[in-house]
């Protein structure tokens, strides 16, 4: 018999998530049925959606409810099968699981990664995972880039931000990434080749903008809201677009967050904005994969992964979103392949 | 020597337009140059573009400069032409003017009207317009009406919003528009064909809103802002559709207006919100002015004029935008054809 750990959600966390509104309990995992496979958990993907998750505000799925395992994704190798697809040891994409150690799934719920040599597994959570599917059709299909224009990013080191500045580069825009810290702002400039960034925390992010984007700003990629929102939409250019990929600054808000004082600019600058979730775009994932394995192969895409030892510490360090400690992709490393 | 009225701008209102904010002068016309038409404003049209224009606010045209006429259009007949396609007593579109008696103008600035027999002149400020315009193009090109689909206007009973709901219905829509009297709510279900109608100065627009929409909203045609647009978003289906065309709600504001405090509906439903101006379709208006006369022709849309007496009255009278005073096109009658 072979026992369980999954995070259940006690109760909803009201701001940042506190010790006991998850708790961590074991459980017998089911016997594997016909078709079925029983997959254990390497990596657990941490996102700003596990927070949205959390609570009960309107959004896009259903809320996990109270007293159910918290709602997640990663990556997980396949101890046994029953599925004719699979076999013990390969390495699947968990799909939509749960904060556990094991899964016990339909064969057909879980994809098998192909095998890039040279390519570390953490790139499945990130450029060719979730979140570089985000960024590809985010930016590919509404931010729609044209060489010569500016592309802005915010939470631009993170898993998303930073793919997206990177493909903008290679779409020829030029790009001005936003985030937290200044060796966040060393590492877009340097090592991810944006043309500037702005460090929120210590610039005007307003004359910074000024300064990075002498032409102005055709396609925002939001990921944060707030303040920083607002200082970017009265700077827009003329039919610029705004794909509205997050709003992180409000996910942990415990009170209603007005939304951007100026929202007429989407009216006079003729700005198309466009919500979307990366499964908006399932059916031509085959694409963005292509498109991001290539440019990863070339060199032409960089990566980071922030990775934390143990599911026993998974609530605790999705902090790390909302405060800005986190450079790419955060992940939680809960077991090893062998 | 004739003799022009024009207002000029002669300080910047500070909430409703306030006497002395505007001055009634009187001027010389020039002389009529060669390939230059004078003409003479039949009809003065108001909108609320116009309280955009006298504001120091960040824009989609440069603002009137204080000391300035008055910039606005409506439609004019030819007095004297020294240009071969126009002759006195042609009838035109004033096109981008001022707010005045007399207009000297190269003839190919100005647009003859075609007769259309049995249709009014008006309807050239109302279906036929550039209110008809907008509300074709957005509606049509942004908010992608499909049969069975739910429509919301606010402003309903307004040059814009009484198009875009009876456009609406005749794509196969069920409308729902929400207006500020029950003589306009009346007019919108009994004479223009709307489903239904909520009077927001009378009704809990939520409430009226599940009533009236009980599968949800698909598009929202945004005219006002403000508290009524927060009601809409929480009530949106996956994938709807915003034209975004005015923001009436907040032209008058002293102090900066907080955005939708449900902005994040935007992201959650997967919302495509889309700024606009009318004239981002101008090289599409044959196409417009077909439908619309086509529609109008066939009785298929019917029309209010809201007509106020005499030039002096045009700044007091824009008031009548603001409060929800007036049903359908708001125009000044300037002066008599002969």
């Amino acid at each position: 018999m072979v026992t369980n750990k999954v995070w259940t959600l006690r109760k909803r966390p009201v701001g940042d998530v506190s010790d006991g509104d998850l708790e961590l309990e074991e459980a017998p995992v089911p016997a594997v049925g016909e078709g079925e496979v029983r997959i254990r958990t390497l990596f657990l993907s941490l996102d700003p959606t596990n927070r949205i998750w959390m609570s009960d505000r309107d959004q896009y799925m259903p809320p996990v409810e109270v007293g159910d395992p918290m709602r997640g994704g990663g990556i997980s190798i396949v101890e046994e099968s029953r599925f004719d697809g699979l076999q013990p040891g390969d390495i699947v994409n968990t799909g939509l699981g749960t904060w556990s150690l094991y899964h016990v799934k339909k064969g057909s719920e879980v994809t098998k990664l192909p095998a890039l040599p040279g390519v570390p597994l953490t790139a499945f959570m990130g450029p060719l995972g979730m979140t570089g599917m985000t960024a590809y059709f985010g930016l590919m299909d509404i931010g729609k880039p044209k060489p010569g224009e500016t592309l802005v990013v915010s939470a631009a080191a993170g898993a998303v931000g930073s793919m997206v500045g990177q493909i903008g580069k290679i779409q020829g825009c030029r790009v001005v990434g936003i985030a937290g810290s200044d060796d966040k702002c060393r590492w877009l400039t340097q090592t991810a080749g944006f043309d500037a960034a702005i460090n929120y925390k210590k610039e005007d992010v307003g004359a910074a903008l000024d300064r990075h984007c002498p032409d102005g700003i055709d396609i925002n990629f939001e990921n944060v809201g707030g303040e920083i929102m607002d200082t970017i939409l009265t700077r827009l250019n003329d039919f610029a677009r705004m794909p509205l990929c997050g709003l992180i600054s409000s996910y942990n808000a415990t009170e209603p967050v007005p939304g951007p004082y100026n929202f007429s600019m989407l009216l006079m600058r003729h700005v198309t904005l466009k919500g979307f979730i990366v499964t908006d775009y399932m059916e031509r994932f085959a694409e963005g994969m292509q498109a991001m394995a290539g440019w990863l192969l070339e060199g032409k895409i960089k990566f980071e992964t922030d990775i934390v030892d143990g599911l026993e510490n998974a609530p605790a360090s999705l902090e790390r979103l909302f405060s800005g400690k986190n450079l790419g992709k955060l992940v939680v490393k809960v077991s090893d392949p062998d």
